[in-house]
């Protein structure tokens, strides 16, 4: 393509700058490369625009439908992949316009910017771009979340010791676990969806910074492209970029809670733990341990949580302290934004992926909550309920008696009532009050949970109460994702049908 | 306080534990210096859990009622800072036990922390504290908002030319400015809005992990301290700290665009620009150099801008990776929650401080106005209604024409119409059409702003427009944080009233 | 303190400005708290400042007496902590001149600031006090080096599986794991020592940033604080913080490798691995799990590898574009470092008492590579050199046996030659040569490090050699530090002499 | 080439596992477009281990003979660019073997990964590319120190305001703004040098984590790929990374202090300032602003300059907490290092060619000069020397000084000592002795740089001084990188000489 549109010299912007750019100095300011990205937003967003010009006059009926036949032209090209993103162009707002004055002449191929500014232009590109990354975040949040709660109902009553740092802490459920991930999973869409409206306002109109003496209609241009409204005022409209650095705050903190899932997963794979086991379709080999079996893609994510972070970090430190307005410090923070949040939503489907098809092994599960001593907590709530022992009291006397079983290694469930009750006088100086049949329940691991009496505890009747409660959230969050999937494509309807009106009536 | 409590060797938890915890170990671990920040909350959230403890009969009246007049007791060494946080604890909850111990015996003192874990304990103390400083960083939010909307009122008509790469590109009004960041900071109080609802969600009674066996009301403990509802499941509770990430990346994002305020009051003091003067309560001087006066405030701003991406970044890095669960390294976090909200909150209050005693100079901007070359784009645009020229061509004849102006050194606004008609032939081979009146319009820089009709433009009367619609949305904010704070307020008067009725009924 | 000097409304240095600044400005502006830090070294540089304007006739030998002897009381002060920083002065340089002022009037106190700016005085003492930080991190590590070493000594036999995707890749040593770490750690004391050369050299003189027109004898000052050079140009000198950034890089990298080695340790720790167990003194009980014993100092190093990196990131992005000059930006750097290069110490010598102390637990990490499939990689290598198959198909044929043990449960070591032969006709299509005796040393798990024959692999010899060859360059390292430590004391040794020499001959 | 080889649909390395890869789990694992830069890398690698492998006799003469054969093939394919990185395979290490093996047949191609594992080889690779990234960094540097110093040359007595916190502090020169940027470019050139050495050392022969049974002789590699030693702990060389952050580290701090220079050029392009002017070449148009003459290379840099400390922010946090050994974690780290380094380079180059260019406008700086209050501070030392007053008292009355002046718009040059004497009898109570000559020189800024006296002043001698020994600092800085080059060529040569000599010999 780039032979087909010759920038000269001096490229299409230059008329006030004496030389063409040095050859060097183009590169490292281009960021075509980088704008891959937004060629079919920019396309879409230029459409609206020369639409509106003709309605509103500006230019006309015919000049309109020539400058949307190239426009077109171009794009069924980019669809094809023949469009090269490659030199002699700053950006692909340049290119875009070079080959419209290539093949109409600059008397109308130059007016596809009139009323525009790269600055607003660009501003809407990144708009139109975040809008779908985001759009594809919350599908994709809600697959996996779909993919938490299907599991979660598949292991409803698989038992596990849940841990705090890294040691067993209370005997409790797989789907436990996975509802806890669920309802985070669950704030982290509605971060998306709320930035998701931030997002989707349009910036047109503003032209270079102080807005245009053009009869401009700005709402027809956002109507056009499914806005929901305007970012108002011209400076904030060129400068500003609060909505992306949301964007990635809340594809981080999303990514770092999944890093915690991996870590947990990738720990649970290894031979020592061996609780679940990853299908070979999604595990990778060693080139020369031939024995292994390695959890890459759960590693990978963890790591893809550090590269988030750090593209997040960029993309505050970049805008930290440059002065208000269009900067080209602003261009070199769109790749971050780009990369981010594709990173983030292939990582959300990825975990979909491992959370559907991972198996967990419910025998070692059961073993390893078998010798648990985990209940050691509920045994001295049985303490404070039958003996009013305070909580101190009992959390030293049972520590005790841990202690002790554990130096000779006697597991819990087979420890004996006697040997705490003789240790109680020990300990606290007096006897302790415990039936018999209190004491085996709260030391038998697969049994405690039943014990429990809170809201949101891992319990059986809980987790089935959650299960079903979350499966209602579940749809309504989709029918809110659908509604704002329904307006747009409604809109696009709308724009079409204009595209199409426009075309019919051309003459040329 | 340290001698009046004597944490023994081992410290209240280690029973299990053979040995005291070495010196310098224990120093290592302690959040003791960093816990002053909730001090006030973990008694506000302890007396709360004793309230319910004793509804639910775990618990004696009379129990409770000892116990909450030790906690009262606390709290009023607290206001009057008479509770060092040091020394032989590992954080404040310790501390707290020990002090109800010390004065109560471990059988009553020892019963404060039934059915608790410090686990989901600090979960909710975090929540208290970020919950209040969401609060006053809403306030601040608020008050630097109507600074900007009355200092725009002030400088509606003051000219000034708008910035892009720090070069002139088009002449607006100071207000126009002031109003992108109003509406900027807008969007910021709207994030901090809803990530308040979401921190304001009680994780008490998850226990460890899993839940307990006692008879606890979740609920009522949330009532009490006037949560909007639970953090359910147990697990998500004492892991999740998204509330926190969310509540830093909406501060860093505020200061970001703050920093850039900042950097353009700093480069309009520079003797150079001359636009703005800072009162010199707001100024630093030089230890040396006797004429300076320095921006100093904003330097600072501009730099705790910088330290607060450190603090998300690290919070962010410090939850990568590490197993679900409460892990020790979540302790790390809290300390960088704090500074990051801190700063913010004072920085907002010191912006809002500058922006409504900064003096613009209007005779200074004016001055920078009248010789602009930033006409040229309204030039351009005269160009194209008169003359039918495409923006383009346009662009390259106004371009030239300034190219040549500037080497001659003849500002816009005395320029010829002759000069650019001759100029046309020769770059576009052709004449153009443009009146006299429309060229003399279009170059002189105190006028250009009138001519514009788009809306949101930098012009006079979309200026008044957007004062008067601001003015509302503010109010509408307000009253939105008012409800917020009422709420609270109602309900810390009943639990006040639980309270009261407590300890009048109490024969203690 | 404050009253003793009152700093009067309008502050030591605001002549040319009206009022006195803001008191919440004041607050927000005052870096007097993080000053405490750089007490010492600001009193010490002021003192030798004293000095050389004496020796250079700039004041009287006189009121260089009664200055050092005021500056001497102040120290003496500060050592007994008696100063307070707090209120009425913006750092700690004020404090002290006004200080001066109170005690010997304007005429003489208001001397000790002659030919200094703030802005050389604080990089002088931020190096003076960095350069203290290296030092003790440079010992520290030097500490947890001998631990790695001695460790290594004590347990340089005890055979475990090495790691890799925490899947267990080869058999070797506790002992060849310490070493590795140990030599990631000379590496980044290394580091360490290159960066304190270039940190200990010397701003002063630079004044405000270009010098100044009195006769300062800047090698002097350099010479009496012991530093190695100076920083020569002005401007340089006053602007330049890539010394600090350089020592926060180090210990970044420094503290993510032993965050490394804390993950392993808390993974060891759990009970699913039980390879290490840590001593009582260091470990943290649960508040309310009697049975824990968690390994909270662990966790505490990983996160705050995590705030470190936070730190480095806010020190980079607060210099981040900022004008070339002193801005007040770097102000706020102060605190970022002192925290980042504490906590990275404290953290060195916590790893190095966790290293000390930490026990392996043989039979445990022995048991584990009993069952190990680890060696299929030597078995692999087996069958490269007595049958001549490329390591493809020896990596496809025992990757196929270990897959078919895997599903028959039967351990590596109790296969069978003969199945093995029998599966490569089968994957490979033909027979395989392969001796009895080499086929069992290559499946034993414990004995298969010693046929290892390649420089620095986990086999005894190549580990006995480390070992022996690290101890020397210890000891080479250690005199460097020696060295550097020789030197500064031989310096404050002078510089006290010049300063007994002053107060002795003043009659004052 | 994808089809060349066709990965089956177990992939080369997937004995051990029953399925194929999931197609989009492939493309997540998958570092093969990162992989690019090390195309070249390994294949040296590669080449350099066959020839071991053959000298050592573990693979015979034919075969190592007929494997170098494909790999110089497979080479020049890349080097015209044929080699498509995309499909079917998880890097570029898998890639190299099936080409090898679809060419030689397994039984030859499998034997290239004899003794090998990807954990080490990619060690290698990585120390390779960074370790060309180096030297481009190191030649970058010194090509822009001698841009700074050319410049300080030419502009050796151009006059300007040096400024602190972006007001006019002292007069100095544009020379020794320079010469303070160069100073510490030549730290970070010395950063970059220490780091080459440690970066300069081979990990090849690790193996997966242990090393090998194989009598691999890893000095032979080293030496043939130019390394300067061994990483030689096995755990070591496979897990370790240091080497890399400490190279993007280095960059960093060079990318934060050329960022500041940006920051200068940018605010002095401003009409404002107006004190330089970038040649058109390297300036940037306005879109639709025809006026606009746009410093975006500046801004870029800057903006770059937050991605590069992003980077170094990921690859930190992507390593934080993850486990000793290869984790796939670390795959993700290499486009990181590539990405950062590679904008380094570039910044670098772009920077020398934008210095090299500026013209700074030495009228316009003139001007600014002479109206400057900036001489106030040798106005106060003047006042030192000759009335013997105390600096706060000289300060105090020239701030006062000043100050008046100031309201009544009268510059310093044109103040008159008796105001200056009337004011201090009103404000220090007393009078003051200065001659006249010395006033007057004292407050003609366009002098007062003569005055000064210290070492590394803005001064015309000191800035002389300072560019002759720069001089012949660069010399010794250039001879250095030029004795890493020939080593590095050395080694080369012999490299080509071993694989000629046996590709000579080969009979295949």
């Amino acid at each position: 393509m780039r032979g087909e549109m010759g920038s000269d010299e001096g490229g299409l912007y230059r008329s006030r700058l004496g030389r063409g750019m040095d050859e060097e100095a183009l590169s490292y300011l281009s960021s075509l490369s980088d704008d891959r990205e937004i060629l079919l937003d920019d396309l879409e967003g230029t459409e609206a625009h020369v639409i509106m010009l003709y309605e509103q006059k500006i230019i006309s009926e015919d000049e309109a439908a020539e400058i949307v036949k190239v426009l077109e032209e171009l794009r069924e090209k980019a669809l094809r992949g023949e469009v090269e993103l490659e030199g002699g162009f700053e950006d692909v707002h340049e290119l875009i316009e070079a080959y419209a004055v290539k093949r109409l002449g600059v008397e109308i191929g130059g007016k596809l910017h009139t009323g525009r500014s790269r600055n607003d232009q660009i501003a809407l590109d990144i708009r139109l771009r975040v809008r779908r990354y985001l759009l594809e975040l919350w599908e994709a949040g809600l697959r996996l979340a779909e993919a938490f709660l299907s599991k979660a109902r598949e292991e409803r009553d698989t038992l596990m010791p849940h841990y705090t740092h890294l040691q067993q802490a209370q005997i409790g459920y797989v789907s436990q676990y996975l509802l806890a991930h669920l309802d985070h999973l669950l704030r982290d869409i509605e971060r998306i969806e709320s930035c998701y409206h931030r997002v989707n306002q349009s910036p047109l109109g503003a032209c270079a910074i102080a807005g245009s003496t053009l009869p401009l209609n700005r709402m027809r241009v956002a109507e056009l492209l499914g806005f929901e409204g305007l970012i108002e005022n011209s400076v904030d409209a060129v400068s500003s970029r609060d909505f992306a650095l949301e964007a990635l705050s809340a594809a981080s903190i999303m990514m770092v809670n999944l890093s915690r899932v991996a870590e947990d997963l990738i720990i649970w794979s290894s031979s020592e733990f061996d609780y679940v086991e990853l299908p070979d379709e999604l595990a990778s080999p060693s080139s020369v341990m031939p024995h292994k079996k390695n959890p890459c893609i759960l590693e990978l994510l963890r790591a893809k949580t550090g590269k988030v972070i750090g593209l997040l970090t960029a993309s505050l430190a970049l805008m930290k302290g440059i002065p208000t307005g269009y900067d080209r410090d602003l261009q070199e923070g769109k790749p971050l934004i780009w990369e981010a949040l594709r990173e983030s939503c292939r990582s959300v489907r990825m975990m979909a992926k491992v959370i559907k098809r991972i198996r967990f092994k419910r025998d070692k599960l059961l073993e390893s909550v078998a010798k648990s001593y985990a209940p050691a907590i509920e045994l001295a709530e049985a303490l404070i309920k039958h003996s009013g022992l305070s909580l101190r009291e009992a959390h030293q006397l049972v520590g005790a008696f841990v202690k002790r079983l554990h130096e000779s290694k006697i597991p819990l469930r087979s420890s004996r009532l006697e040997d705490l009750r003789e240790l109680a006088e020990e300990v606290l100086g007096r006897g302790i009050r415990l039936p018999e049949e209190a004491f085996r329940e709260a030391v038998r691991a697969d049994r405690v949970p039943r014990l429990r009496l809170t809201r949101g505890a891992a319990h059986p009747e809980e987790v089935r109460r959650q299960i079903e409660e979350r499966e209602k959230l579940l749809k309504e969050h989709s029918s809110r994702l659908r509604e704002a999937l329904k307006n747009l494509s409604e809109s696009r309807r709308k724009f079409e049908e204009s595209l199409s009106l426009l075309l019919s009536r051309s003459t040329a």
